[in-house]
């Protein structure tokens, strides 16, 4: 007998890797933080022996959810200026308050809160995109998630830096600090085409291509990001990005709402990476990505929540299941953006976009063992005619029971035990009440 | 000191009627089954005794959702045939299983687990749409919430009915059989135009006049639906079913998904309501309902969670925040479909589509004592910097944590409480296993 560290006895296991597979009654083997081994658990209890092993009877065990785009600190400004224009909300409520709140703690608690909401959702990691990357990463990294932070840069003066050559100066550090870990990557953040100016543009790409360093960047998010740069620049914001050196295999073009043809062209043959985020297009009436186009013409699709002020919910699994339904009414057919291509956009396809699926975003032997269990034996799931079908539209976070990053279990039935001596959700709680007061 | 039955002390109450208005710190005073009073919590504890006192520091109380259409018996087989083509997934999964399930019994269970569901999802009333309908109430009240049944019309022999003249006759008994019932009522429920004739139209719009009874129907849910019927019948289905005589203040047109300006002047001047369904519309690639529009022409406009085998969630809290976001993104517009627009569809909207908005959809005085509370202090809520806006778009069906229906706790954290004496749950999973083994 092997002696491992965690033994995951399930009904199921969605490893994403290979596609479309479901198997019954394996097991999952860890050690080190990695998966050692998947196999029938008849097999594995006659091999393997461990202190903890967790026995899910009724429950689906799959890759935790790579939420590709979030601006985790924005948690503490959630709900604020519902139902406002677009550019209202912005002037009069969101960039006030952050005006007024940024600092390094600010960005360090908002973002642990946001990862506890994420790890109580299935999420192991999240991509990040705001202003005080480290802390940002801090926060996240306190609440147990693997990050991918942001190299960011944005062509305004903030507490973080006061031009472009400052942002750049940080980014590079960013990158610097990052290089390594485990748990935190960076990518190249230009915050979007009509914020960033060409110079900071092709120092971002030197970046990325120097650290060979995902550039995540929102693109093509609304109808008149792409009117200003025909008016203001002539070409299309990702002709212009692709002039400059930023369309190729490393970037994540995040919304990628307002394509044509030639547009999703240029994706593909640049293989590069799209971040798909829903409720955030629904909500602020930005428009509907074309997923099942880009899906069908290889581009890699992963999904992302956005920030809490403009989804107001961090839910891999709600997101995805909208996204599946969406590309469906988009497309005028039922038969694309089928569960399994969505499930696999919201673990592998986050991977693929990050460059990290050597470590994260399938079930495999050597990959870390980020994972999630999914209880389906509940009044709203049941009866399991097609287990994959039912977590996607059935299921909710609240199905949601463990989730383990790198084999250590960072949430359980939706309470958080990244810190055994102290309860985090009073924690959040305070935090959330002192910087509400400060507002 | 005045005796009552229950004491609700809120942090907020969102009553709907006034429009636009939270309470804070206020206490709903429950007597008979009715809401007795709504007052600020610190009078209520000077005027008001109760053994059962349910203080709730954290939550906001509202009226429980009405759900305007679910077909509560597909919850049995809820799952099947994600991803195929419309017309394949009826044909070779849906009507092959109903077909050899149908009867009382296959109605009787499958209402009974979609009502446990639906309890613990914060919906009170349900109005449903399926063959047996008075055994769908009856499962229906076995969990224990209210609802509208139908008198259910398709122009296809079924286990319920052999052919139109049968069909209408059941409907009428099914009329007679409601009359004065305090928890279930009866629409008459043609199927959809493209599955009745003219002449069992007819008959219905007469039923629906001699009984007061609102005419439950979908009604514009494809674009094939309205293009067959210009080839068939020379006008689009709308045009068609006033010349029947059933558009009117009576009607509920369910899905109103395809929908040019004349349809909706025809429902506006005739004071019909939709009903949106936007999950189903989405899943199904129907298209996209025009809600925004719908509204500023004050068509009433209710939601729906459709039946679990289209769906597959009866979350109407998800369902609504659904809603509201899809209004934005159709309409270009972050304003329309505000948060109370969307709140009020929900509750009454769905009761006055009903015409049963004397006793349901709003917290008044003198109203039934159908309820919800949600606990909006979780790591997914907080901060609340409006309660409504984190109640529809950041909270859950997760957070509903009492659902009462006429004063009676229905569903407590989650759990169901209907059934004291047995664990629901458990007689639940059994009764799917029993339905499945038999497909
Ligand atoms: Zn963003
Ligand atoms: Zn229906």
């Amino acid at each position: 007998m092997q002696l491992v560290d965690t033994i995951i006895e399930a009904r199921w296991v969605l490893p994403i890797v290979p596609k479309g597979v479901i198997l019954e009654n394996q097991s999952v083997i860890v050690k080190g933080g990695n998966i050692a081994a998947i196999l029938p658990t008849a097999e594995a209890r006659t091999q393997y022996e461990a202190d903890d092993v967790v026995s899910l009877p009724e429950s689906l065990v799959m890759p935790g959810f790579v939420n590709l785009h979030s601006h985790a600190a924005m948690n503490l400004v959630r709900g604020l200026g519902a139902d406002l224009p677009l550019m209202d909300w912005l002037t009069t409520k969101i960039w006030p308050a952050e005006g007024k709140l940024m600092s390094p703690s600010f960005v360090h608690d908002g973002a642990y809160m946001a990862g506890l909401e994420m790890a109580a959702s299935g999420i192991t990691t999240t991509s990040d995109h705001y202003f005080f990357p480290m802390d940002a990463a801090r926060g996240l990294r306190d609440a147990g998630l693997r990050c991918a932070t942001s190299a960011f840069v944005i062509g305004f003066p903030s507490a973080w830096a006061k031009d472009d050559a400052e942002y750049l100066k940080r980014a590079e550090a960013v990158l610097e600090a990052c290089k390594g870990d485990e748990f935190v990557r960076a990518t190249v953040a230009p915050h979007a085409p009509y914020t960033v100016n060409d110079e900071a543009l092709k120092a971002c790409a030197a970046l990325s291509a120097k650290y060979d360093a995902p550039i995540h960047m929102h693109v093509h998010e609304t109808a008149v990001e792409v009117s200003d740069s025909l008016r203001d620049h002539g070409v299309r914001p990702l002709e212009r990005l692709e002039r400059l050196g930023l369309v190729n295999e490393r970037l994540i073009a995040v919304h990628a709402v307002h394509l044509n043809d030639e547009d999703i062209d240029r994706l593909a043959r640049a293989g590069a990476s799209t971040c798909h985020c829903p409720c955030s297009n629904l909500k602020l009436a930005s428009g509907f990505s074309p997923v099942a186009k880009l899906l069908s013409r290889g581009v890699n699709v992963g999904i992302g929540t956005d920030g809490a002020a403009s989804n107001d919910k961090l839910d891999m699994l709600g997101e995805t299941r909208l996204a599946a339904m969406l590309a469906k009414a988009v497309a005028g057919d039922t038969t694309v953006a089928t569960v399994f291509d969505m499930l696999e956009a919201a673990t592998l396809g986050g991977a693929r976009a990050l460059h990290w699926d050597d470590r994260i975003g399938s079930l495999e032997p050597g990959k870390a063992a980020d994972l999630i269990a999914v209880n389906l034996a509940t009044i709203q799931s049941i009866p399991v005619q097609d287990p994959a079908a039912q977590l996607l539209y059935a299921a909710g976070r609240e199905n949601i029971t463990h989730t383990w990053v790198n084999g250590r279990l960072i949430a359980i039935r939706q309470e958080i035990v990244a810190y055994h001596d102290l309860n985090a959700v009073d924690r959040a709680n305070s935090l959330a009440g002192k910087w509400q007061n400060r507002l």
